[in-house]
């Protein structure tokens, strides 16, 4: 899944960063993992809890009291939940690695990360998936339209507002102008690969042997992309004219985020509405941050955090449970923005205010390759004499 | 697996048609699914059953009269049929996608796909694992050598004659010029995660929870198609004096297409006779659809028509199970042949003489991404100062 | 798995000899795995074992009198065995591979294939999951830090040597200089599908149901990776002030290569500790392989070779199972050393002495693509006018 991942941000950005790109990649992968074991498993899974901040302990221990009740059944282990929970907190801040390419400071990046995959994903998380307080409430968030997408996308939004947009992106008259990327090709990989890792996401997160079930959500999840997708798609061409296919693809993320919240409640035909709406939301989306002047790459934010927040909705009206309710999906959703808002800014302002989260005007023109890392994403590729 | 065919696809191609393709790819991914969803399954898997045509009912149920015996025993739901046989349909279409690159009109197109992958696929279809009259008959097509990669192999077939070759495929004397791809890399990726998605289309298609036959089905696969491309290795390098690595690939897959029609009912030494045979039927099937002056930039007819017929016929040949005759496998050859055929052409010569099916000549020597998408795609890339 | 390797070889190679890399590795998956069904597997889990060397015998048969205690288990069967063993004989070609790019005959690399993986990797396998003498003995290898890692690793140490260094990698004082390959995305793409190889190799290797042991192993195994990437990443930091990406990349491949030997009888924590010495272990050997003049393109001694005789040693260190013992992992390592070395030596020696085993100086300069293979990678590429 972080393959997929990599894959389209690197796609869709500029050559020169290539390698900033997958450097932050595989550090979020690595040390999120590592800071899932030292701190984070058993600050989101606690035992002895009081709904809102777990306790610090290392290691991956059941909690004694067995509460979580959504986990730890027949042929899933608690061994498995970490690798998919590790994973999970990684794809936060993959999220929003996205967001703040080609202009933020690697160091500063990784300070953010492991404060956020370390403290603020796992004591956010435990509110629903550890048994906390919007879990007693009824909130539903089935695999992360919330939990995870939209805790990586408000992050995203604080961090591309205090950033501010890369040269050239909005001309003096504040149009936005396009910054292509340099691999249409892995963008496009990363997109199916992804959908391929949500499978494995959403299937894995039935958290059972039923294979009704897990084969329902399948399609569900599939039936949403295919939707979303060809929406936006659609959306696209009608308000553009032409057969855009970053837009199908950020569709296709769109639909899948969106049926994230609920892929084990719906009926396939609420699948292809979510998606489908889904699809729309996305096109919107892009051209309205666009137009309020901020400068997010690789679309995350209307991925992520916008369909995120639809997605997590949707289930209050659609979903076949009827304990599922509007109200308790609305609470949770502004609960998560609120914390993830509050934490995200103080960590982001706090760091621009001493060692700066922006590189220099030199560093950004030149390519962030060149100066983090001394490297160059291509360096043999040459042309054959045609 | 469909991320291995547009990795194929692309780079077997040249850049200026990138986009298309994978935006054709992503289109008969999206749209395939959901018009599976719309129309296909029930049309494919009908309850009360003429055996010729089934009907058409939205959505995804089971037919209530308990027909399709091959399918939904044990573990594996009509869930999972759907998505098994959504992506075999989109894989028809998928076929037919290679076989016309770099010339076809992406509307034609589209609309064909519409037409062949949610009416005639499942048509076809339900003669044998609908239940239909094929498969009264006795003919056996284990995960698709015929139904899906015939299938799509004909239309490729009809498509390519009518459509004529590219500009340049075919000097003065009618000779076959070599237009090179553009990236064999990706093309090796794309073969490479072709036959991981065959490991999981015939390890699925087994359709129980026996790992025996499961795993019996995934040797055969696997030494079929080392078998093909090896076999195609030595026969292309004794006939042309080059180790191509193309023709390896192309090996590779043919052995994997001939494998598909019987691979639980072979004996490992079988399957490796039948991937060599294909590994053979390659070669030269490559040279004489040059020779015809037929142009299929990325051989797909040789690999899944010419591969698929032998592959259906080899389970009359070496299958273990008595039942299965040459007869009725050769029968079902020919029906196939025969509504394949009919189907397409229609299409395709309906097509034709009302949107048209071909570029400008302008549009095709310029490249169809900037006409058609307006975009390139690798945008950004740039070499650096060696 | 076999594209993993793929990416990451051509990633860290030069352009010019890219199809010659595919060729090999597509060589040696098909080759390998043909090889194996003929002789290697009746070679290497032997009926009638005198625990040293077995006898030839096509085809797959569970040995007559039950031996090879740690197979052939529950859901797990022979057939299964065979494709996971067919798979690691021919990775321990790959490694060889990789080491000998840019500078190796390529028929020669074929012939050495032929034996490696048809003769000699069998014969060596068998000594321990063939229930032989170092079975016998207490010797712990389970997923092949040894048995696939070590044993790949040995040859390309006594290849690299043979060979000599290719033009150009150390300049008239000996010191050496860099020879960037020509993609670094694609060779990060290649450490995370390793990665996720790995999952499915180790993972696989418990040979049984139990969802406790896969899922701790998947942990272990996890975590190992994550621990040698980042210690990798910031030794190299420390070392030469330079957020090195190959090195990060390197260290991951480090950690998951020494967790093999012992990723089912590790805790977490200890899995982190051996991880983490890999990533160290990997730096200094990178940088020591290079003192003693040894041109290895892609770390692949240090990755395989140090990293999987640490992981074999530590499993007599940190085994929570109690009949592990240093001494006999110790007499482990030094067997495979031995047969290693003698075996690959007598190979390399007598191709060199014969049809030779490198390339003419104009055939390096100019690439193996356009004199072995008459193709070139990217044929097509062309850049924007920007």
């Amino acid at each position: 899944m972080h393959t997929g991942f990599a894959f389209l941000e690197i796609g869709l950005t500029r050559q020169k960063n290539t390698i900033n790109i997958l450097f932050k990649n595989i550090f979020i992968i690595t040390v999120g993992l590592l800071l899932y074991y030292l701190i984070g498993f058993n600050l989101m899974y606690p035992g002895d809890f009081n709904g809102y901040v777990g306790s610090i302990v290392p290691g991956i221990s059941p909690p004694e009291n067995g509460m979580t009740p959504d986990y730890a059944d027949g042929g899933y282990t608690w061994w498995t939940d970490f690798l998919f929970q590790g994973m999970f907190a990684a794809t936060a801040a993959t999220i929003v690695s996205g967001a703040v390419a080609e202009r933020m400071k690697i160091g500063a990046f990784m300070i953010f990360t492991v404060i956020y995959v370390g403290v603020i994903y796992p004591i956010a998380g435990s509110w629903k998936w550890g048994g906390g307080f919007l879990d007693e409430l009824g909130f539903y968030d089935f695999a992360g339209s919330t939990l995870v997408h939209s805790v990586g996308g408000w992050a995203a939004l604080v961090a591309v507002w205090l950033l501010g947009s890369r040269i050239g992106k909005f001309n003096k008259e504040g149009k936005p102008q396009a910054i292509p990327g340099h691999s249409i090709p892995l963008a496009t990989a990363g997109v199916l690969i992804l959908w391929l890792g949500w499978f494995g996401f959403n299937g894995g997160s039935v958290l059972s042997a039923d294979p009704e079930l897990t084969s329902l959500t399948l399609v569900t999840t599939c039936l949403a992309a295919a939707a979303g997708g060809v929406v936006a798609m659609v959306t696209s061409t009608i308000m553009y004219k032409n057969l855009d296919l970053t837009m199908f693809l950020n569709g296709i993320l769109g639909g899948l985020v969106g049926i994230t919240a609920g892929a084990d409640v719906m009926t396939p035909e609420s699948a292809i509405i979510i998606g489908g709406i889904a699809g729309i939301l996305i096109v919107f989306a892009v051209a309205f941050i666009d137009k309020i002047r901020l400068d997010d790459p690789v679309g995350a934010i209307a991925v992520h955090l916008i369909c995120g927040i639809w997605g997590t909705l949707a289930v209050g009206i659609f979903s076949t449970n009827p304990e599922h309710t509007f109200s308790a999906q609305l609470i949770g959703v502004l609960c998560y923005a609120a914390i993830c808002i509050i934490s995200s800014f103080l960590i982001f302002f706090t760091l621009k205010k001493t060692i700066g989260i922006r590189v220099s005007e030199r560093e950004e023109l030149e390519g962030l390759d060149a100066h983090e890392h001394g490297m160059d994403a291509y360096p043999d590729f040459r042309l054959n004499e045609h």
